[in-house]
């Protein structure tokens, strides 16, 4: 069989070995480390790869919003946490939702625990999300004071089940190396043991779970943690690749472009493949702002190569690609040719596509479509 | 009624009567300017959108892929052009097509030509594209000896009947004023016109098409054009607003997001809303690299308010995004609230979200959702 007689159009194609081994990496780390691993749906949203982390002894899992929570708890999935801030206008699915699994949600606001109160029938569990550095969302983690609030809050509710703490280093996406990623986790991992040192006497089963691709691929250090999170690492992709956070050929997923136009006077290759395919994500190349939207790897019968040099995707606008590249590369492609690039950010890109072809060329389709 | 009441989460509101004027102005324009006008349904792609051109007299459009053509055409569109250059992988989809309805394709090399011929049983028609100053695809306008070399072949071929040719004026989207637009839109009428002038004695019926939102929203100067093929002006978007291209009152969506968090320390609030719903387009706000990824509106019961100073949308990560505002914006709303965002790019938008909520919370569906 060659994969690229399945080919049309832009496609992204899954290298089902190269995931799994991902996923088992993953599980072993979560295994040396004791830490119960509740893997991040939100990257691959397909249930079906759900069953080869479920086949590998996985059964709880982290997703991203309630129609997410409820896909896989359509698929059998029993204990699921919604890794984003409690959303007050969507109370009656939560409600739904903690009536048939547990459901683990975050809350960090006494307006978020009052609406919860007043309004679930259903017993939920909650995570005080915290701030350990991203300043993306969460309560400052050294803000014991405004912890302890919402915790008496939470004491005197009926519905809501404390359940821990809840981290995320998104901080380590901006690291210019691995010491740097490792220094950031040691400070997170620090902080939680702080607070868990704090709150531990009032309640002795808290749990403290942290996740993020970078640190979760690259550090055994998880003193004091419960529980990882990561998602990306499913997949990989190259903003990982560069950040330190795994091998190229760990990246499972590459979309294959076909080849529509060559402009000889600029060595350009022009595909379809465009950003509602790739996403606009980008790694800044140089100092000089060139922008790399995607690396490029020639498309074989069963799989990729290594990554080529000569060549990079240099621009997206909404279904066009730009590849820049010399004169060897340019000479090498012919019009309807396919090309492989391995995207910045697989997560987005996955969004994007809706489905997945595997490299025997069986397609497996994400939720909602 | 209070569409509020019916928005949960991240949800893309159309105001149908701003919609409908856009189109009826562009109408009006192509009619003064005596121009044939095939919108593109790219930015939409939703059918029932498409009536509401239908209903104003328009019979012809243009989309971005084949299965767009398809979709449209099983929705009784009878004249389509596919705006990208022919995808040679595609060919069964181009020959059923052809078969169906009249189906205009752009070529700009000799394969795509000579696999045309010898693959399609149905005949089409097809523009050369050309480039007129925007580099992105297409034969350079006045490189007339690979044009003729191009049309002889056509002119051998008994599938393919030559229909004129087709750019689009993509650098208006990087001019600084409207003055470089009209500028810039003056010189390609000029080199389309020359172009025709070449062949028009081999082919006195050829057609030229130009068509970008910039161009055709404030120019009336078109002379020897036959035909324009706007897309965003259906919506427009901060990113016409910001080039001049449409008035503030004219962006006809909103992305209406429910609060999920705020925080004082740094007069930040937290939206349900990222880069799987808004994608990542941003407006370069300042000369220091500030990223502006949305301006925020007041989501009102019948629609939305002028744009509100005092906070931007300034940091998306995948689900989450992040308003930077003053202290008094900051007070106005509370966790649980909606918040209205003018979107950057509206067909990167409309792309990811698949669906509308009119002002009377009519849901629309976009092309296999």
């Amino acid at each position: 069989m060659d994969i690229r007689t399945h080919i049309k159009k832009p496609t992204l194609l899954l290298d089902k070995a190269k995931c799994i081994n991902n996923i088992k990496s993953m599980i072993d780390r979560a295994k040396r480390c004791n830490l119960t691993f509740r893997p991040h749906f939100k990257t691959h949203q397909a249930a079906e790869i759900g069953e080869w982390f479920r086949e590998l002894g996985v059964d709880k899992i982290a997703v991203s919003s309630l129609q997410m929570a409820q896909y896989f708890a359509e698929h059998n999935w029993r204990d699921i946490t919604v890794a984003m801030p409690v959303n007050l206008r969507e109370m009656d699915t939560i409600d739904e939702l903690a009536g048939k699994i547990t459901l683990n949600i975050l809350v960090e606001s006494a307006e978020s625990i009052h609406h919860l109160e007043a309004e679930l029938n259903h017993k939920v569990n909650a995570y005080i999300k915290v701030d350990t550095g991203y300043h993306r969302t969460g309560i400052i983690a050294d803000d014991t004071d405004s912890i302890q609030s919402l915790l008496n809050y939470i004491k005197a509710s009926s519905q809501i089940k404390f359940k821990g703490f809840l981290a995320h280093s998104g901080q380590n996406y901006n690291a210019s190396d691995t010491n740097e990623i490792l220094k950031n986790h040691k400070e997170c991992v620090l902080e939680l043991n702080e607070l868990k040192d704090v709150f531990r006497s009032q309640f002795p089963d808290l749990e403290v779970s942290l996740g993020d691709t970078p640190a979760c691929s690259i550090s055994d250090e998880f003193y004091g943690i419960d529980e990882i999170r990561p998602g990306n690492f499913v997949f990989y992709d190259m903003m990982q690749f560069v950040l330190g956070s795994c091998e190229e050929n760990e990246i499972a997923v590459a979309m294959a472009c076909p080849i529509i136009a060559k402009h000889a006077n600029r060595n350009e290759i022009v595909i379809y493949g465009g950003g509602i395919h790739f996403s606009k994500e980008y790694l800044e190349a140089d100092d000089e702002g060139t922008k790399l939207f995607g690396s490029l790897v020639n498309i074989k019968p069963d799989g990729w190569s290594p990554i080529m040099n000569g060549g990079f995707l240099a621009k997206l606008s909404q279904e066009h690609g730009i590849i820049k590249c010399n004169e060897d590369f340019f000479k090498e492609f012919q019009v309807g040719d396919l090309i492989g690039i391995l995207p910045i950010h697989s997560c987005m890109t996955a969004n994007l596509m809706g489905q997945y072809l595997t490299l025997e060329a069986e397609t497996i389709k994400m939720m909602g479509k």
